[in-house]
């Protein structure tokens, strides 16, 4: 079983089981951004959290085995083009040299990881039209000098 | 003057001075992310903010000019190089498909705007180094049926 | 049901039945242009309306739940090729600078949304030739400053 | 004198002197997009409007003969990046195959000119945010056969 | 059935009967490179000729449809690697301006329309080798003023 | 003196006396469109017609070297933005299989020539709108096997 | 038949013969490099060599005519990856310049026709390591002028 | 003094003094494709080359150290437009999967090399149109299994 | 049976034997980074080694057939984005002039080889986090001046 | 002073000089590699480090703050064509997957930094023909999951 098919059975049963993200997260106490990421193929889930999830779904030990294995990450469109994703390319576009400035300023020269990395969305409620917040955590990385 | 000749004046007098967008941003009462985007060229200020900008600097009026002008956000290279800014490309490639997911979940069909948009850059200190955090917050826009 | 199934039907069944998407629009009380970018895949349709257009064609719920189902809009071709979809690419590029200045002056620094966004197709008779309107009808969003 | 430097010279004075392209158009007798699109380089005048355009501003011969050329019609990014022009590359990709049914469904099988073409901007006061209005006609020209 | 099994199914009966598009095109009264094209695929037939091609190649009702069909014109290659039409893209590259001069000499600012087009191709005989000529016609459309 | 330079002379000077490729070519006896060509920097001129073209335009020698050098044929846009050439873009794109059917079927498995080649273009009066004619003549040359 | 079916069987019918095409050619009185070219479905073969070349392989009628059909010559790799055919897209790009330079010196204005073409491969026995030779004869074509 | 100041000087000094590529070749004992190429910048010189083309042209010292520098060999175009340059892709395209499988029939899994390589371009005279031919020399390389 | 096949066996066998590349190069005296480059398809096997790895995980004669073959090297990301691969890529960008200065310092004007070239990666244990060490072993080919 | 011009200033003193970043580094304490990588510009240089550098080759203060900045790092070419480099980008395509295969097979899910980063160049002197050894060293960062 690869991952595309281990996401359409999750997916499907979710659906059918009328779950989200939020709370499967919640019920398996793990990040639903981690956790869809997992379920989309986009990240390896650690054994005992790929068994906790496939015995929530009432999956069997395959999608586990999908869970498990480490995804080669694979995406087509250098310039993403559905609205939502491409409004994050734009923002590293328009907010990219900003980002380096104030990131290096505050820290010195390096990055911040992509890998030791923690993501969480959260909705804010607001009259004038809710607010979408993402908030990013990278361990800062120093560059070497040798 | 145009932007470019304006980030040249801004940055040169903000070194000679030991500033930084951190100490900046407090003192004029502005985000450090949104003052830096704003010198750099990708964001107009409103005049009242241009004017406390160039008068915090010592600059002419030139250059507040130069800041209120409507900028047109260009950026050369469809995938960046440089590793920091790389890592949010990577960060929306890697992601793209798990945020529609959690963000159209939470909000329904739509996209978090990256123009009524405001982000922070703060340093968690951790002993096992210290991380940055990104805090993204977009309006969330529903889209239109008619 | 994906969305490319749905397409199918849907296009099929019209055809059969000698509709047009204006006729289903006035008959349904909806934009025949959305009601065709709905059909196409590239639109989401609130659950009424998804029933609606299902009853109206006698198409089972397996459609309807394709049409609701929040979509991932991806176009294959970064210019497009058909000459009628080219030529409005050829507009973004002429008329770009010139819509910026434009609606900038007329509405400070900020963009039109394609989110908050409806558009119609008219048809102009002139007896040189008959002309195509399309109005496009966006939400202006103002940058903010933080 | 090269339709750049045309450029610089008309916006230089239109600031100068606080003109709009609104305002400008309105003088003049001609369309503010028009207008715009022709002293930003990207479309011929003919005499009568190229002489009155630069004695409005009074701009000597030079410009006038500037504005008369036949501008070669160039852009540099495949896809633009700038947020109120991306969002004209977004409808194309979004709305290029609705487009195409719909027009092609009122017309029969041919396109929209972008070159015996018009265009309008609007803006529509509305109590929860201005919307722009964006009025495109050309005429439709039908595919030969022989 | 889709324009792509259309033309399967035209080219093997073409090949069966031994016919050449230069006969057909005789035989039927239509212009061999209007036929091939409509016959690729790339152009849509109007009603009583799709019924000529398809009764004088003994094909049924379907075939008939899909020759009506409003196509999608795509090709897959920006820049085409077939050399007989990477030719044509070099005669576009070498000779674009100087078509552009040309023509805007003889005509005014405007284009040679590729929809309000025709095109022949024919052999002239030469004993140091045959030439190809071949003979575009497009209506001219001058640039608009408003 | 490079071709750009070249051209630039030639251009002004053209265009100080008010001539047409046309009536050049006319009085030169040479093709308008060929010596348009080789003005723009886009073919060679043998040295006689250099000379030729320099003595008319009462231009110096370094402008008849200019002309004489054997050019480097560059063009920067893989797909070109300028509407005259993007319609001979198109018809590459949408007739090239139709070409190479037609030409191969007349001819032989083969091409036409872009460098043993000719062109002209003619204008064809019509009460509906004058009409661009093309005439493209290349040699034909068989793919050989050995 | 097409193409690539052709080519799937003439390669398996050789490797099970255990032949070569250094062989085959010799048999056959035909180039190696020809023959490899056409038996991968990139040249047509005149229909005596097709009939030769299947009949020494004891293959049919069928894989006959596909060698004859005139092949559209496509390759999917802008810049290819496979390093032995890399090296000769490097050899392009760092000789390019120097092989126009060489060959105008020689010969004038005009190309090395790949159509009017052929090439061979051989081997060089060296003590230092072996060498390929290969060596491309094209027909010089002049630029026209007209 | 840089390659391109070097080659702009070499290029210069070699029209006024009537040479060619070929003369200088046999004068130096060089070949004249190696020799231009270095000329051109593509490829560095040994001191005693250098030294010995600098004498020749009558030049100074800085032209030689410019031509003993180890180049940057960088091209532009991915994809050559210059006709003559461009059929050398074209033949990397058509004739690539062929080269492939009849060097490494010939030698085994392995390329030609690009570095340890010679070239020679040499003309051959036809009563039907001379031909070019070009031959490459390049040291086998087999992969290495470890 | 293709490489792709051919992997696909491979990996499923090594998975159900709960092999790792490292356990199986020790077994077979191979080094596990070319074992694994084979076995996935980017390097072809001597016969010998084809046969030791087909036995050593019992599988039959068409894998090793598989194996020995000489693969077309194809990789279909210009710029890879699986991260870990991606990392490779930033390296030859980042430090690909400093790469270049200091071989060629060391070495003279050539390049390192790809093909005769072997790698290894080994695991250097560290408190603050383990590292990856990669050592790439190429034979320096100089440039040739003929 | 930005990178480009201090870059220009250390290679002619080190030129001058007759220097080599062997003897640099060795005398300075420093990697030749990281040294190198420093005075291109493509790693920022610590305040001591910087120091020692423009004192052992007698420059001033503004090319020690210089080597301090952070760099933003820009390569132009995405698939870069100097055959050098071109080789390191060969062997991320052709061994990417392999890499990708050992490297998770040693360390688990994660990837090897190219930030916490070190590499040396060494020379492996081989009768065959010296050898290039370039060693990566780089930290292993796992995967996270939240």
């Amino acid at each position: 079983m690869d991952k595309q098919q281990m996401t359409d059975i999750i997916v499907t049963t979710k659906a059918e089981r009328g779950l989200t993200w939020e709370k499967m997260g919640e019920d398996l106490g793990m990040s639903p951004v981690w956790l869809a990421s997992a379920c989309l193929g986009m990240n390896g889930a650690p054994p005992e959290k790929a068994m906790a999830i496939t015995e929530y779904l009432g999956l069997d030990q395959d999608v586990a085995k999908a869970l498990e294995a480490f995804p080669t990450k694979v995406w087509d469109q250098t310039v993403p083009t559905d609205p939502l994703i491409y409004r994050f390319y734009e923002i590293a576009g328009v907010y990219g040299p900003t980002l380096k400035e104030v990131i290096q300023e505050k820290f010195g020269d390096g990055i911040m990881s992509a890998i030791d990395f923690t993501m969480e969305v959260d909705k804010q409620e607001d009259p004038k039209g809710d607010r979408v917040v993402v908030t990013m955590n990278g361990k800062f990385l120093p560059y070497k000098h040798w």
